[in-house]
């Protein structure tokens, strides 16, 4: 396994590989590597025969009052992973080298997408990650890239770009991987304290009783929402930032389900946001 | 010469060429070629195996107010043009498959070299140019793209896109063509009646009086400026938008002349706005 840094470095790397017809898989990862990211990484190593993982933790796509100074960083742990998942190349560029010119986002997918759910909440967030997904897929030119359904609505926003720009890269969604007690995987689940980890399985819990709600028959989401508000309320660590019942495809506000829906949320245990969501 | 449509069978085309190892050389208009467009493609036939010219008139980066709907079209004549200077393909999009989903510009360049000059007078301007370019760049993917010296900004923000987002392309400018009297080459001198056409010629005249100017010692903006103004008020058909002397590296104005200047003018004869510049 090759560990690069440099962007020109990774950049030949790749297009010798393309010269080569080499298929090339793809997983941007801002690191603290958990098991969602390994099934990620595990689908690329089965369908590609080059495989490329980015561990960079993006400055562009957190807030000024968000964690991007306390983000979990650990890339001896990163490596090591990365390493037994017989990756190729994990590119680790730096900051200076992402941004010679400072931060503020240069690429921006502007679309109603972009302004909804985490984008409501979350204003630059968008902005950020498309610039930088921009970026890795110049630099790597991936065949296929992997995203983790617990980001759904970044994974719609990243397909949104590549098909307005006509990149030549497929987006592959693979399903949230989660704990024992159905918390989904995520590196921020390390902020939480025990008392806390145990209050964060209120999402998922939220998210069954919905599922189970509508498989019985409930129809109307201004019942199904105020019933999981109820539910996380009675966890006193947790505050709801939004839940939603939304069309897959746009994510726009669904009131009577008829088709497929998604449902997702997003809510703070103590100072941890998490979020959450699932396709029923 | 080939003349295709379809983005896909572009798409297909440009990365068969690839596969076959050919640089491919491309020139992006909005048709109505000029001399200023035959230069450029004449330079792309000289130094690539394979030559894609674009013909889209890019509605994103046209203000409301502007002259979408006027703009010079002529596809017989620039498609017998292209064949002229042995294009191998002639790229013609259609408005509904470039932008399937309506017109607000998806990609966008924040930078301060993109709200200044053109960008002040002309707000979504580049947000237009940006978003298409790079569609454009990602559809054909060129080694080389040749951009004309008169949209010297234009020029200086796709550069900077293709530097951020690290595209292959080099992108090389080339001088601006001009008339017998000087008047820079551009589709919209069709608009000008024949006394406008006339009046036009101030332009030029006044770089070449700033140029004299600086030749002869001057060094200040504040003096060159204005001498600018007077000549070009002299003409009564013209209405000034802006003049500067700027950094040509970064477009910041520039009080005192150092170095290597560009002064950069936008003006109006009747109804139709005129850009030229002048390195010196």
């Amino acid at each position: 396994m090759e560990v690069i840094e440099d962007i020109t470095l990774m950049k030949n790397c790749c297009r010798k590989k393309k010269l080569e017809k080499k298929k090339i898989g793809f997983v941007a990862t801002m690191g603290a590597l958990h098991e969602g990211h390994l099934s990620l990484i595990e689908r690329a190593r089965e369908s590609s025969d080059f495989v490329v993982v980015s561990i960079f933790v993006n400055p562009t796509q957190f807030g000024p009052e968000e964690d991007f100074k306390s983000y979990p960083r650990n890339l001896t742990m990163d490596l090591k992973l990365c390493q037994e998942q017989a990756v190729d190349v994990v590119f680790v560029p730096s900051e200076e080298k992402m941004y010679p010119e400072g931060f503020p986002p240069r690429v921006e997918v502007k679309d109603r997408l972009t302004e909804i759910l985490e984008g409501a909440s979350r204003p630059n967030h968008f902005g950020g990650v498309v610039t930088v997904v921009a970026k890795l897929f110049n630099i790597i030119l991936p065949d296929v890239s992997y995203f983790g359904e617990k980001d759904y609505q970044q994974a719609l926003v990243i397909k949104k770009m590549v098909k307005d720009l006509h990149m030549d890269v497929e987006i592959v969604l693979s399903p949230t991987v989660r704990e024992k007690d159905g918390l989904a995987c995520s590196s921020r689940n390390k902020y939480l304290t025990l008392e806390e980890r145990k209050a964060a399985k209120v999402l998922f819990k939220s998210l069954l009783a919905a599922k189970a709600a509508i498989e019985e028959g409930e129809k109307e989401s201004y019942r199904i929402i105020p019933s999981m508000e109820r539910l996380i309320k009675e966890e006193k660590l947790a505050k709801i930032d939004y839940i939603a019942i939304v069309d897959p495809e746009n994510l726009e506000k669904v009131e009577k389900i008829k088709d497929k829906v998604l449902i997702a949320l997003a809510v703070k245990i103590g100072k941890t946001r998490l979020i959450d969501n699932m396709l029923i």
